[in-house]
């Protein structure tokens, strides 16, 4: 039993996913296939990167990640498979790797050339069935990457957005709007903490200034905004119980400012 | 081979749904993951808890059922498993357990405290991945209740909205309002047919009346606004192929009145 | 391990589907279960029919395919359980299989008339959960077909639309618009080659004329037009990195013409 995981920009009004899910189980039946999302936003590489980022670390050790968010598709680009640490990953060569990429410390990548591992036929618009999709459930029945094709050690990468650290303040960027309207930005944990010391600190956005970082959305009143460190480290703008994208109108790309308090 | 059901207001945009199945994944590797909804509305706890009451029961016996909508994420309130009857629920103890609870013969609930069984880092954001989804991994792996904590014997309950029955008439509300814009009432078939005795009822909502309870969509004319039980028991307003809530203007918290005909 | 899809008009805000799920696993806790999609539009028996058949010969041999998109439920419709070539499928008898059936092969079906496999209490508004969940259980586990109910040979059939094609020109039409805003047409990809011989071809589709069939979508620059055989075959018409059915302002049933250019 192998877990396969499956993030797209596929949506889910179509059958496109339930392809992949046919022909990953066709080729092997004990695959246990996991949806991350399908909901990215179409040809979104960017918005990919970061949710793989946040999620793949949570699955058991070997488990297969296939990306396919591909506006190349059917182009030159090229297809990867790749073991970063203890994952596997399967997607095309245009960047979704980007946030993985920036945290491994080792990596080992081949470019999807044996068409031995492909479907039969292969489309020019659909290689998520046709390529990756079984690619995958060969690599979970034991296939070594090397036979996959030849070693691939320039992936191509795109800018991971990093927050620009000056001696009095921090100027960062949302970079992820979700569901729930938080706006996560670029700024980690880790990051403010060295940069803070003892201070307090200001966060600026859309003109609203928030006076600390709280430990958890109940430190504000319903529908205050406020600042936190979200699940995955990044810090966050929120609403209690309300939608902070809405009530600012802001998105991704909003700036955001860090300050230290006068007095500290 | 166990069943671990998911319930929550995370949507499916973000892989947030994805860490939850990951962390179950590494714990219990032959945990069956089913998704009941991921789509209620942000916070919504009265609507988690009237969507799981629809669907539990429909689950083989020892399913574990979570249930994560939890805007009291990171503050006092507390984290709850339970068995009730033949199931166990893992859940914040904010009320989302209500109509199961209105139902329950019989229960055991303990509050979630021993942190053995909780991800090593919990976030004050996340515990759905990090407390609830790792809980209901070693539940599903035979680790007895009595071992996440010490018993919970007052949860916390929401008045589950009832319908007032009067002499001559009985005053409803509308409590979901589902896909198809059918408005499913609170009230159940066993309680009409006891009120209406041979009478036949009248039903009001809206400005509109309805001269019968039909027995199937397909009784009224396309388009046309019909009253029937639905598929949980509930009264339910429809309109045959087409959308209720939209034609009458009304949502969840709409009144209804059902009256009895002049003759009988 | 057997392999059960669903595909249905259920959405997946509401627990619909979950409670097919359940009832599946009940009667067989090894069926591995996949979603096609539950968000066909409300009773939209067309969609179904084409998404269904764009997937379900992905799937492995012997798998059972559960199509519920269901307006006539609690009628007098029938419900049916069929073998078509190596698939099963259960649905109710309203023309969902249309386009299956008119690539069949062999075909066996019968009639769902047997309650011994349905569930003990049936509800006029979901056979999704009562009737064809169960069955489709059922057959999961070796029940063969013949036990269902008796022999049915004239399933409802509605017309798949054919493309008229003319001595100088095919008219065809839009038969679906997918999560891209991918306009699939009728006519595929060998009756295309057929028709035009080595003439080169041009397409109009709502006052625009497209002067060629690209073999992938990044022939044409960014946001630029193009026609392509999409992955089931179909001749599409796309917008590169962008949503054809929202720039050209058409949908479903929107008229394509496709004429030989005068040299060729």
């Amino acid at each position: 039993m192998r877990v396969i995981t499956l993030l797209t920009d596929f949506g889910l009004q179509d059958t496109y996913v339930g392809a992949m899910k046919g022909v990953i189980l066709s080729i092997n039946p004990h695959a246990q296939v996991v949806d991350l999302t399908h909901n990215i936003p179409p040809q979104d590489i960017e918005a990919a990167a970061f949710l793989l980022n946040g999620a793949y670390r949570y699955f058991p050790a070997e488990t297969i990640h296939v990306v396919v968010v591909d506006p190349g598709v059917g182009s030159e680009r090229r297809g990867l498979a790749g073991r970063v640490g203890e994952y596997f990953f399967v997607a095309p060569d245009n960047g979704v790797l980007s946030w993985v990429l920036a945290d491994a410390s080792s990596c080992a990548m081949v470019e999807l050339k044996n068409t031995a591992y492909f479907l039969p036929r292969i489309s020019r618009t659909f290689h998520g069935r046709d390529v990756f999709a079984p690619v995958a459930a060969h690599l979970s029945r034991g296939v070594p990457l090397t036979s996959f094709g030849p070693p691939l050690t320039d992936p191509v990468r795109l800018d991971v957005p990093q927050p620009v650290i000056e001696e009095n303040r921090i100027l960062a960027q949302v970079i992820h709007v979700d569901r729930f309207g938080n706006l996560i930005t670029n700024v980690m944990d880790e990051t403010l903490a060295r940069w803070r010391g003892c201070a307090n600190v200001v966060i600026e956005i859309a003109g609203q200034r928030i006076n600390e970082v709280s430990a958890t959305y109940s430190a504000a009143p319903p529908h205050g905004l406020l600042a936190l460190f979200g699940s995955s480290g990044h810090l966050e703008i929120a609403v209690r119980e309300g939608n902070a994208a809405e009530q600012l109108g802001v998105g991704r790309g909003a700036r955001v400012s860090i300050g230290r308090h006068g007095r500290s």
